[in-house]
Order: C-alpha cells, then sequence, then structure tokens
C-alpha cells in the first residue's frame, strides 16, 4: 500500500491499519505534534485528498473541515492507498534562525553587558593545550614514552597527576618522533573519575586526552551546546581568546516525539523508544556542528572538548539514561552529577578524545540549563535577591543571592511556545508576533516573524494579542470574548466565541486566524502556573516582589517578550519595569563560560549543590496561588496597580466597528 | 587460481605470485614459522605433489628432498594450481596441555608450597562484590538512584569517593528497582585513572563498575593470564575462595608470524601487523576464555576482571602499542605502567565492565611476566639472595632479596623452544624429550611426549640429549661430532658431521631425527647466553655464586628440564642441587595474586620501580662472559667441578658398537 504526500509527491510504502503520524515520521516527513501523537493538540493536521482513513475527528475541528478530508495523523489509520496534502503548518521547520534581538525598551542587556553578568573569574581553561620539548631518548636516559612525557609535563609546567586517555598513549610514540620529540598535548579538568567529594576537595586531576605532534596551540577550539526541548544551540568557542565564534539555533530534532518533556519521557517508554529520541537529539547535534565547522572553518580535530546543558529530562535522553522516574513521585533522577561519557559514545560526531561534560541538575525539573543560567547570571555571587525566570513549556524559577538559592519548576504547558492554541506556531516565518487594535480609525495593524503571510502565532504573540484585546476590552478579566464589543473582531465561531486575528484572504493558510475562548484558557492556566511559582517561593522565604531587586528573563522565549504585555496579563509581576532584563540564552552563557574557567567549573557544581528544590506539583500553597492567578491579571487586584489602572482608563473604548486588517512592520 | 592442501583436503583460492606462507596463514592453515617467514629456520616445509612454485631451495635442505617437492612455504612464491603436502611437524597445533608435573628429584615444589612462597598476605580482593539494601525513594528522601547508591556504599561498608563507570549508570535505574531497591555492585580498585604519584600515595580509588539486581555474591569470579611469546595460559579464580578454578594453556596464535619477541616486532613493523598479531592473541585468549568457561560452567556475566602478565613486548601487542622501538637502542617502551583498558576494546570477548590490569612492566625485555614472577615467588618479601630465572627464547634473570634487585634479559634465541634446531619442535606430543645412551649394550632409549612416534625433539630434550652426547664422548666440549667414537650414533650426514637420534624407521616422519654440529652451536650460544646472564649480574654486585641461596626457576620450559643435564651442559651453574627449585608458572602465580589482595597489587607496582634494569645488549662485561661460556659447560674448568669429574670419569666409554634404538616409558 502506498501514501503519496503533497505538495512534496513523495510516495511512501505502508500497510493498512498503520497510523499515519507513524509513517510520516518513520519516511522523514517531520510533523508537528507538540503532545507527542497523544491526539490532543491538533497540530498533525493533514488533509485526505484521495483514498480513505479510518479516523476519530480532531479536536477542535468543524464538521464542514471534516467533510474537506482534514485529519489528525495521530487519530487516522490507513485504510487504503493514499494521496495527501501537508500544509506547512503542520510540519516541523528543519531549521530557524533567531531573530535578532531588538532592545525596544533598553531592557536588553548588551552583550557585553551580558558577558560581564558574572564578574571577576580567571581565564583559565579547564581545557588546555601545553608545548614540550622533550629531550629523544639515549642510552643514559631511557626512559619509557610515557614516563618522558610525564616528567616534561611536570618539570616544564608544574603539572602533576595526569591521568593519561588509552587512545593517547596508543598514538603517543609515533606522535612525538614526528617531530623530534616536539608535541603539543591537551588536558582537561572537566571531569575525569574524580567523585563529588574529590571536587569539593578541589581535587580535580588533569587528564591527558590528546596528543599531537608539533606545536599546534594557535588553533585551540570547543563546543558548548544549550539542548532546549525546544532548540537547540551550539557554539564554536576558541578557547585562546576565551570567546564563542559563532552561534547555530536548531529545532530539536525530538520536537516530533512530543513539545513537552512528559510526551518525551513518555515515548521514551515505548520499546526502543529512548534509544529513538537519543538519537534524534544526536542527529540534531551533528547537523548544528556540521554547520558550525562548516562556517567557522575550524577543523573537527581541532575540538577538544564539548560542554552542554540541557533540563535534567534532556541532559537524561542525550545521555541515554532512562527518564521514567522524572515524572512519577517522589521524582527521582538517574544521577544529577554525571560520570564523564565521551561524545562518541553517544554517537556525536566528534574525535574519539572529546569528553562531554554535562552541567550538573538540581532534580527532575531543575536541570543543568538552570544551573548554568544561575551561573552566567552571575547570582551566586550577588548579595541582592534576583528572581530568575526561564519562561517555557516548562518554566523554571529560581530565587535567591549569593546565601541562598530556592528553585522550582512550574508544568505551563505548551502555550508559550504556540502549543495547545489552535492557531498557534513555533516562533518561526510567517508567526504573528506583534498586534494592535485601534479603535479609533477600526484598524488591526499585525507583524509577522519574517514579515511573511501569518500561518498561525507564536508564543510572545499570543500574549501580546491578549493583552490588547484586553485593553481593548474585547475580551474580559476571565478570558472570555466579549461578543457586544469590539466590533467583528469578536464573533461567534463554530466552536462558541472567539477573535478574529488576521481573515483568510490575508493569512497564508487560506483560513482564519482566530484565538477561542479555549486558546485564552490555555494562556492563562500557563502564565498563572509560573506567577504562582514566583509566589509560592516568595512566601517560603518571607519575600514579597518588593524585596526583588532585579528579575532576569532568560530563553529564547524571553528575546521575543513584551515586558508591558506579559505584565498586563499577568505572567510577570506589575513591579518597576526597569526592575526587569532581558539576559538572553542564560543556559548557553553559563556552558560556555565553564569552559573558560577552572574556577567557574567548580561554581556550577557549587550552585547545584547550594539549590533548594521546592516541589510545587503537591504543593497546597502552590496550588492557592494558582488558582488566585486564574484570572487577567490576577485576582487580587492590589498586586497589580498599573494595570488596573490602564484597564480602568481603556474599558469604555470597546466600541462596534468593522475593522481593516493590516500587516505592517514594527509596531 | 587454486592450491588444494593435503590431508586436510581444503581448497584455497590465491593468485599467481603470492607467497605460499601467507596464502596458508590467510586461509587459516597455520604453519610454524618460528623466523616469522624471513627464510631462516626451515620449518614451514610443505611438499609439492601437483604444479610449480617459483622458489629457492631452503635452508639445510638436501638435494634429495628438493627433488621430492619438498619447499619452505615462506621461499614459495605460486605460478600455478598446485596440490601440496603439508606435514604435521610443519603446523602450529592449536592447543596443548601442559604434562603434568613429576618431581624426579623433589626440586618440584608441591602446589601448597608454591602458593606460600609469598608469605603473609591480606585476602582482600581488589575486585569486590557488595550487597545492598536501599530504603526505596519517598517523598521526604528523593536522592536521585546514583547518589542514594553511593550513600548507601558509604553507609553500609565505608565506601568512599567510589567513582562510576558511565555503563553501569546506564542500566541503574532499571537494576535496582528490579528487585525493590535490593543489589549488588561491583567495585574494583585494580587502577582507575589515578597516576603513579597516586598509587604511590595508597589513593588507588574504588570504581563502581557493574550492578545487579539482588544478591549475586555468591558467584564472582576473574581471568589471570599469562601471556608468553610462545604460550597463552589461562585461569578462571573463585574471588570467593581465592583460588583459581581450572587452567588452560594454548599456543599463542602469534607463533605462525615468528618464535622470538624481534620476529614479532618486525612484522608488527608492516602494514596491518600490529593490528594482525593484536588480533592472533586475542583470538588465542578467546578460544581460552571459551574452555574456561565451558569447563568450570562459570557464566560470562559472572565474570568481573581479567588480570594479565606478559614480557614487554606481548604487552604491548596485547595493547596494541607499536612495540618497534622496543629493539631500536636505546630500548624504550611506550609505557611500563598503562592506562585502564576495558578488555572488549582489545576484542576480548568479555562483557563490557571488564577491565584489564596488566602487571607493570620494568624495561624492553623485562616485563609484566617477570614482575608478577617476583612477587609471586616472593622474592622481595625475602632476606636471602635468590637467583629467579625464566628460561625461554628470551631469558630473563632477577638477582635480588628484599633490599635490591637487579634484572637483565638475554636474547638465547628460540633454541630452548626447539627453534633454529633442524628437528627441534615445540614440547608436544610425539617430542623426544629424554634419551639415553648405554654404551653397553649399545643400546639408545628414548622417551617422547604422550610416548608417539618421534616427529622432532623438543628444547629440554636437546639438553637431555647434548649432556648425554657429551658425558658418552660422543660430541666433544666444543659440540663437534666425535665421528671415531659412539657408534653409528656419529655419522658423516648430508650437511656435515651429526649424530643419529632416532632413525627413520622409528620416527613419525619418515625419516631420521639427526641432531648437527649446528644444531649443537645454537644450543651452545643459547645457554652460554644465559650463564653469561648470571654472571653479570652477580659480578655487578660483586657477588659469586656461592653467595646465591636459591635459584628459582620459572616458566613452563623449566617444568621439562633436567636440572643434572641442565649443569652438565653449563646452562644452570654448578651448585649444590639442593638450592634449585622449580616454581612452575612464575607470571600466572602472581598474576593470580594481584587478583586476591590489595596489598600484592600494591607490591606489584613497587616490584617494578625497584627493580634496576642491567641492559645486556651492549654490555662489554656480558659480551666477555658470554664468550667464556661457549664450551661446554664452561671455559673454565673452575666454575664446573662437579660436571668436570663426570666428564673424566666418561670420557674413555666412547667406543665403536651398532646401537639398537628403542622408544619408552619413564628414563
Amino acid at each position: 500500500m502506498k501514501v503519496k504526500i503533497l505538495p512534496d509527491n513523495l510516495e511512501l510504502e505502508v500497510k493498512a491499519g498503520e497510523q499515519l503520524l507513524e509513517v510520516l515520521t518513520r519516511g522523514g516527513v517531520l510533523i508537528d505534534a507538540s503532545c507527542g501523537g497523544m491526539g490532543v493538540c491538533g497540530q498533525c493536521r493533514v488533509q485526505i485528498i484521495k483514498g480513505a482513513v479510518d479516523s476519530k475527528p480532531g479536536v477542535q475541528q468543524s464538521e464542514e473541515e471534516y467533510e474537506q478530508g482534514w485529519r489528525q495523523a495521530c487519530l487516522s489509520y490507513i485504510k487504503s492507498d493514499l494521496e495527501i496534502f501537508i500544509p506547512e503548518d503542520s510540519r516541523v521547520e528543519k531549521e530557524f534562525t533567531l531573530q535578532e534581538i531588538k532592545a525596544p525598551k533598553g531592557q536588553f542587556l548588551s552583550e557585553q553587558e551580558i558577558e560581564g553578568l558574572n564578574p571577576d573569574w580567571k581565564r583559565e581553561s579547564p581545557v588546555q593545550k601545553l608545548y614540550l620539548e622533550l629531550p629523544p631518548p639515549i642510552k643514559e636516559d631511557n626512559l619509557n614514552d610515557l614516563q618522558r612525557l610525564i616528567r616534561g609535563l611536570r618539570q616544564r609546567y608544574g603539572l602533576r597527576r595526569v591521568s593519561v586517555d588509552f587512545s593517547a598513549l596508543k598514538k603517543l610514540p609515533e606522535v612525538i618522533r614526528k617531530k623530534d620529540f616536539k608535541c603539543t598535548v591537551t588536558v582537561v579538568r572537566t571531569r575525569g573519575e574524580e567523585t563529588d567529594e574529590d571536587i569539593q576537595r578541589g581535587a580535580r586531576k588533569p587528564k591527558l586526552i590528546q596528543i599531537e605532534s608539533g606545536d599546534t596551540r594557535a588553533r585551540h577550539f570547543s563546543l558548548a551546546f544549550d539542548i532546549g526541548t525546544t532548540t537547540v544551540s551550539g557554539q564554536v568557542l576558541d578557547l585562546n581568546q576565551s570567546r564563542p565564534l559563532m552561534t547555530i539555533n536548531h529545532f530539536n530534532g525530538q520536537i516530533k516525539y512530543g513539545a513537552d518533556v512528559i510526551s518525551r519521557i513518555i515515548y521514551a517508554g515505548r520499546p526502543g523508544g529512548l534509544r529513538e529520541l537519543q538519537g534524534s537529539v544526536v542527529r540534531t547535534i551533528n547537523e548544528v556542528i556540521e554547520k558550525l565547522l562548516e562556517k567557522t572553518r575550524v577543523k573537527r580535530e581541532e575540538l577538544s572538548h564539548m560542554t552542554v546543558a540541557g533540563n535534567t529530562t534532556m541532559t537524561h535522553l542525550l545521555l541515554g539514561l532512562n527518564p521514567k522516574w522524572l515524572r512519577l513521585s517522589p521524582y527521582v533522577p538517574v544521577a544529577n552529577i554525571f560520570p564523564p561519557v565521551r561524545a562518541e559514545e553517544l554517537g556525536i560526531d566528534l574525535p574519539h578524545w572529546v569528553h562531554i561534560y554535562p552541567m550538573p541538575c538540581v532534580a527532575s525539573y531543575v536541570g543543568g540549563d538552570i544551573v548554568a543560567g544561575i551561573l552566567g547570571a552571575g547570582i551566586y555571587k550577588r548579595p541582592e535577591v534576583v528572581l530568575y525566570i526561564d519562561i517555557g513549556t516548562n518554566g523554571e524559577i529560581v530565587l535567591g543571592n549569593q546565601d541562598w538559592m530556592l528553585c522550582a519548576s512550574c508544568s505551563a504547558g505548551p502555550a508559550f511556545e504556540g502549543g495547545g492554541i489552535k492557531y498557534g506556531t513555533h516562533a518561526t516565518a510567517g508567526a504573528i508576533e506583534r498586534f494592535s487594535f485601534d479603535q479609533k480609525v477600526c484598524q488591526v495593524r499585525y507583524q509577522t516573524i519574517g514579515h511573511k503571510p501569518p500561518i498561525g502565532i507564536c508564543g510572545s504573540g499570543i500574549i501580546n494579542i491578549t493583552a490588547e484585546l484586553l485593553l481593548k476590552g474585547i475580551i474580559d478579566q476571565n478570558g472570555k470574548v466579549n461578543l457586544s464589543s469590539g466590533a467583528s473582531l469578536a464573533k461567534e465561531g463554530k466552536n462558541g466565541p472567539e477573535v478574529l486575528i488576521v481573515p483568510a484572504e490575508q493569512t497564508g493558510i487560506g483560513e482564519d486566524i482566530v484565538l477561542s475562548e479555549m486558546d485564552f484558557d490555555n494562556l492563562i492556566r500557563a502564565k498563572a502556573a509560573m506567577y504562582a511559582g514566583y509566589h509560592t517561593l516568595l512566601d517560603k522565604v518571607g519575600l514579597s516582589f518588593d524585596n526583588v531587586e532585579l528579575i532576569m528573563i532568560a530563553g529564547n522565549f524571553g528575546s521575543y517578550l513584551d515586558i508591558e504585555n506579559a505584565i498586563t496579563i499577568g505572567l510577570l509581576p506589575d513591579i518597576d519595569r526597569n526592575k526587569i532584563k532581558f539576559i538572553g540564552n542564560g543556559s548557553l552563557l553559563g556552558t560556555r563560560l565553564v569552559s573558560f574557567s577552572n574556577e567557574l567549573l567548580d561554581d556550577g557544581e557549587k550552585i547545584a549543590r547550594m539549590m533548594t528544590n521546592v516541589e510545587l506539583s503537591d504543593n497546597i500553597a502552590f496550588m492557592d496561588n494558582y488558582i488566585a492567578a486564574l484570572f487577567l491579571p490576577h485576582t487580587e487586584e492590589k498586586f497589580f496597580p498599573g494595570v488596573m489602572k490602564k484597564l480602568e482608563s481603556s474599558r469604555e473604548r470597546a466600541k462596534p466597528c468593522v475593522p481593516i486588517f493590516k500587516g505592517v512592520k514594527g509596531i
């Protein structure tokens, strides 16, 4: 049996009864399925042109659509030869480049400021190239090659207690003789077989991993990777200059197995699932490395090391550790600090001497990415109380300073990544990110990423739109559509009241892009989880937002966030806007810094030990805070005085009119 | 083109111009070529039945033989389809079992005595199985799996600073949950990433390599291997009882690349040669393991560790380290103490957690086998001066006691292994090992291994025969054949004077087995090298044989040696026979003992550091001693008073007669 895929014109061999989503995944057609194929996100829409499938109706799907042959691939089982159409917005784009960060309100720190967040550390990389001119052996000094080398390292560099990787030993005799006993050795101190105890006592030992003929010190590079649930970001680092040469971002290949860590953990439980997920992220990493090397002209053999930061699930999946117990109470990881492993053992296409240093994790839902972020942001060196927020499918929060640190994770759901929202999409070309409604002239202005025809709404777009609709009275504080207001923006849709964002004739998908009450509800639940998180941590130490001197927002998502709008809907607290700063990818920053400094490498593990994890999932205070936050911006008006004032002054404007829609550059 | 091999009836596909030896080796027909195919040992004889080869005449070959189609496979290049016959004595037997050691003169120590050579050590294996009953994680104690395990080891066994093998971590979560957090971990202390310095400071750390569900302590085994140039001996050890379960000996598969370490080192220099040699000994090891497991019913997964001892070349070849510089002045090994490596990395068919501990080496020609021997024999704990001798292709000598130790290696050549002797053979079934000539009744009595028809003479046989011929005046002290004596035993052969040992009609090869003057010359040079070695070491410390309180003879070869005969030819000094003891395979003994005791493991490395290597190859004193020893027993009669007395009293007997030959059991 065959499935023909349009517009690709690709044919796949299939069997009757197979799930369409599985068949497409197997055939390399990457389908967006943020729920992991559970049937609930409605993103894997395909249109059956010819042939028949066994299928239930999808979520949020109209009868008309169903009659036109639209189905969810995850709910469809093949009955005959098929011809199907897969629209762009059902697909996972293979690569994307994050937009340049424009600092609209001075809240984005400059690259220099970000680099300086962690002050005063000694530039002494845990990965060193050391050049030696050894005396060739003679009768009176016929020490074996290895001891000659070790003696040289001691005499020339005062290096002691060096252990030697077996593979370096194998090439040792030829390599040292090639250029008359002049050679360069690469020594790493990230983590050999030291135990936690050793490291706490400062006993990080050097390990000799590579040896080259002659003097190769001029070329000395490594890699730093942030493995996000959605995005993998990789950097080539010039270790001689302690600076990144280039960054490349790429969707994590695991997206097709589900948008959030929970779907991935469930998928890993299937036979072969863990291996598949590991292979998938490794392929992404390999593609990023390939591109980085191509563009920077760094050779693979010039790479000495790799540091990675990821949340606990991503770290487990990358290392091939079973994540099953991360999501089952009492939520235990296999490990938080990991023994050394070679890149090639994981399938990463790097020379055999390259070892991986994964940033240590704290708990099941507070991972190495947060530890790296706290390190990069230098919070553990600051006297003032800082709230560090990484907004995403899994929102992570850290509250603390140089003396103490609390952390927590709140399952916000995929709304911030555009998931669980009917027309939600990743932050990709054509995603609506900004939106305004001018009641006076009855005009809607919207802006898409890359200024392409709209295909959906990205996470930051949903926040911006919701804030605007709330301020203009088109939705109320419960997230209900005010049908009596806002002209034909607010209308009765097939599944209840909805708001028209862009009409079909202007979109790239041939249909209206709308937000329904279910969508607003999803967003409210996501922001409530985040806000309840901050609140619960503050309560825990008897502080309030008044005591927070700085909010640092990390993560790719943060880069697009409009602070004012985020406060308006209650995602961020209503405090002095100048106290809120964006630091970009804090995780990548931290994992890069440990490559430049032994001191920071030790700090990373200190941070992991210093953090106290507050488990929110069965925390009663958190539940109370969460329920109180299920309102725009919050049930307690006193927490949001600024927003309440804005709401008062804008409420009257919601009068009927027939709006004009206009795509613009720059709102 | 094809070669048909008889009597195997095997056909190999070949090309014109290919070397016959290479073709046979490739086809799995193992040919004895102690010179490594250099054309000089004459052992790879084959008979061309049909077809033609391009070939030079072989060494020590008669015209008649040449006309009958006998060729050396290493000197023959294929010209057409061939049919060839390969006699038994040209082949390497794949396996052999060493004869039981019968202690004819009380000089063989009993197994108990051998075990007790190294006294008073603490039985505490560096490989331990530890059983744990961990508390399952609960909300109040949700430590990650790894830390839970490490905490358990600390609380229950006081174990600290455990490092963890990545592969053990991978299976950890499933394994501990399978039997409700009851599990057994295997911890090794042989050598993690410790450096020499760490070990000297006693900082040998435990490494967790394996984890199993439930209590598996009852089954706990490891392997000990002695990798000899000729013979590989393997043992399965029961670590709970600190005893070997079984020993299996097997010819080293590398024999076909040359009998001595020099030929192997040369072969390793060819393209792919090192890999081939490594693969070859690994195959032998795998076969021995297979048999050991089959016979002891130990399962592969019940093995936790492997220790190996070999001379420096064998150790390099096993580990895949280039041995090239071992034979070039100033003779430097790649390393003497080796970083840890997994058995599977070398191709050894053992579970991935099994690490190899190679006994440390001292110098290019004093290897881990000697260190193991000194350890096993407990010489480093004894107040009296001991001379430790391992006779073989490469003879190794150690002189010393608890305070000091000198060691040296003398290249004796392959004569003691039956090489370089026309009718020499390995100590295999049909090898003549004992011989007597009774002048009175003019009768020759000979004994073969396994009492099979004679196929050649093994090393100990050559010594016994030479001593007897010397005493009976059939050869003189120069090793020249006394044609006027000894009846038709002494005769003029095709290549000069020779002695008939067994006539054609009684042999298994259809021709006379003889010893020529060239053969005697080879033997004299071999024994002279050994004797000059002892002498040079004694001179170095101003001692003589009178100061030596014990001579310990190690090695398989030693097991067959007749002391009286060895003294007669001057291989051993003419001292009180009670001071000479055989200890069997000292190397295997030592490598076994380090598996039973952390203390002995440390001692091994102490011994390696304690030994002072005396390089003999360009030592003038050694050369003088060597030339003085090129005589039977020695040019200085005063060193051999006992032998001289015997010679005096036997000289008269050499009268002509026609001898009768008789194969017997027990001489």
